[in-house]
């Protein structure tokens, strides 16, 4: 059985886990100590505006405390997000994150989807625009795209924003994994919130600070109605004092940040030559993991790996894909060879075995 | 202005919070541990199933494991419940609990309002079932009451699971406060979940091992198609780590729970009693606080409270009461005692000033 999402260390023993896409420095330490002070102060309920968090953030991301909205992980913030808005219809692609169509159909809202085409290496085209329809009335998309690597093109974002605006539809745009492309500053649609109150931009912490068991997200859009409706069609004490508390940490920790880019930066290039040197077919690697085929595979090699105590990402259960296709998360050198290795091994086995 | 909730001690300076309803003993500490630990291992995502949670609760409860849900907190499974049934009519009493409402309204739901009456203690009375008509889909109703303190009584409750199965009625009963009842294993409506599908029972960690600032709360029912709709019309990993991790620490915490209770017991006629004699009208007192008129004050008596560092819960904004409600937490004896003394002091400050 597939597990629907990465990361169930409950179910496996495993060594070395390339199934969760995070940074593989972990949790840094003054966001694990600010977490556990919080935990000494969870004898009260949590601020419900979330007030030092929503400074701190704001700061950091250089928008205003207006535009926050805080979520238990970015994934509660989608499944807020669309029930604040009760889509009809919405557009989404595929392959891409699973919970976007899970959150939308939790109101009955009826998806188009436009299909990643392995031709043009499941990049985003323009066959996204021609889904826009009149009656549509919310488009989720990842940039870069959970599970295959892909960005979307600064010339497409715009004529997306252009459409949306025109359209009235609602622009879900997940950033959770911008900060690990070389220039997110580039890449991310932040200069475009003021001009676009349709715009909603997700991102979280649980990625680039490695905390995603303390749960902790945010939003960010210029439409104070839609925030409002948002905050109340949730519980008020949504994110927990711990979380609140890492979250303040890690925005302290832009050092840390720096120092694990410069790392990815080599290893965005090393591991994806090394996976295609090891004869798979690889695919985009904007963010801090890699999309790959095994050719020849039909989904074995995730248990092969498995039994070596490595865990990935098998893809097979994505909308739009098939055994065969998997992510890897990208690690540190030693690890991505040691992968790499056992790779092989198994590559071997199974064309000699 | 005042705050929706009780426990806001961002925004004021409180020595004494009697606003929110904890335990007063505090976080104990096996659970501040366990919640560290947790953090520690939070560079994992959490187990989307809850494993050792769910076991943990299954036999301190002596409910079947299936017949569980967690939530991040109990209040978001009230969100949940409402998302999943997506009831059009719905039956609330006034005064209560304001998320019940706020949740409805997610849905853009119905809702038909049983008022308690001031003439009848705000006790709950069998009007409630002459508003369980045929098109009612959903009951919520919360034993022991907040803010009100009173009861459900037994014959009431019986004649209402009747109704319910009877017309098809999701019947969500916040049982909450019911481990701060004299006699909690004869006011739970456990007893009837196997017969009653329609039955949702929701508990919380929250108050009786005073940890809000985690978040952590479950659902008890014997419909599972119900709760795999709940489940999957929220994120997976709703619950953190830390929260998971406390919660079974926190039911090898029964020792605790039994010393606390046995001076719960004490202080539940001590401190209604003094705030009769200090001129108090008191309403009910059957969980760990107590629910009260200031006969004369028109809302006043908050602030004048909080002018000497004691919060406390100003009611006024519940439907169904008016200026001069308050409810206050019972806390140990020399904390009700300043209480006292304090509210006494304004009381003549007020009368003569």
């Amino acid at each position: 059985m597939i597990h629907k999402h990465g990361g169930d260390v409950y179910s496996h023993k495993v060594r070395l886990d390339y199934s969760t896409n995070l940074n593989f420095l972990g949790m840094p330490e003054s966001v694990r100590k600010a977490a556990c002070e919080g935990v000494g102060f969870s004898e009260h309920y949590p601020d419900v505006e979330c007030r030092d968090l929503r400074r701190a953030v704001s700061l950091q991301e250089g928008v205003p405390e207006s535009s926050l909205v805080f979520g238990n992980g970015a994934a509660d913030l989608i499944y807020a997000a669309v029930l604040a808005d009760k889509p009809k219809k919405a557009v989404l692609c595929a392959p891409t994150f699973h919970e976007y169509g899970q959150a939308l159909r939790t109101v009955g809202c009826r998806t188009e989807t436009v299909f990643l085409k392995e031709e043009n290496a499941f990049r985003y085209t323009e066959t996204i625009l021609d889904a826009l329809t009149d009656d549509t009335d919310m488009l989720i998309i990842c940039n870069p795209n959970n599970p295959t690597g892909q960005p979307l093109p600064r010339k497409l974002l715009l004529k997306i924003l252009s459409v949306c605006r025109e359209r009235n539809i609602r622009f879900l745009l997940d950033e959770c994994f911008v900060d690990f492309m070389d220039d997110p500053a580039a890449a991310t649609a932040k200069p475009y919130l003021a001009e676009h109150p349709e715009l909603f931009i997700l991102k979280a912490f649980t990625k680039i600070y490695c905390m995603p068991g303390l749960r902790l997200g945010y939003g960010i859009c210029s439409d104070a109605l839609f925030l409002r409706r948002l905050t109340e069609y949730h519980q008020p004490w949504n994110v927990s004092i711990p979380a609140q508390r890492a979250g303040v940490a890690a925005c302290g920790e832009q050092e840390y940040v720096r120092h694990f880019r410069s790392l990815l930066a080599e290893e965005k290039t090393w591991f994806p030559d090394a996976l295609a040197q090891a004869g798979m077919k690889v695919y985009g690697s904007a963010a801090n993991y890699v999309f790959f085929r095994a050719p020849g595979d039909r989904g074995e090699m995730a248990g092969r790996l498995l039994e070596r105590g490595i865990l990935i990402r098998d893809c097979s259960n994505f909308e739009g894909l098939a055994p065969g296709y998997y992510r890897a998360v990208i690690r540190s050198r030693e690890e991505n060879q040691e992968f790499i290795r056992i790779l092989r091994g198994i590559r071997t086995e199974v064309r000699y075995g």
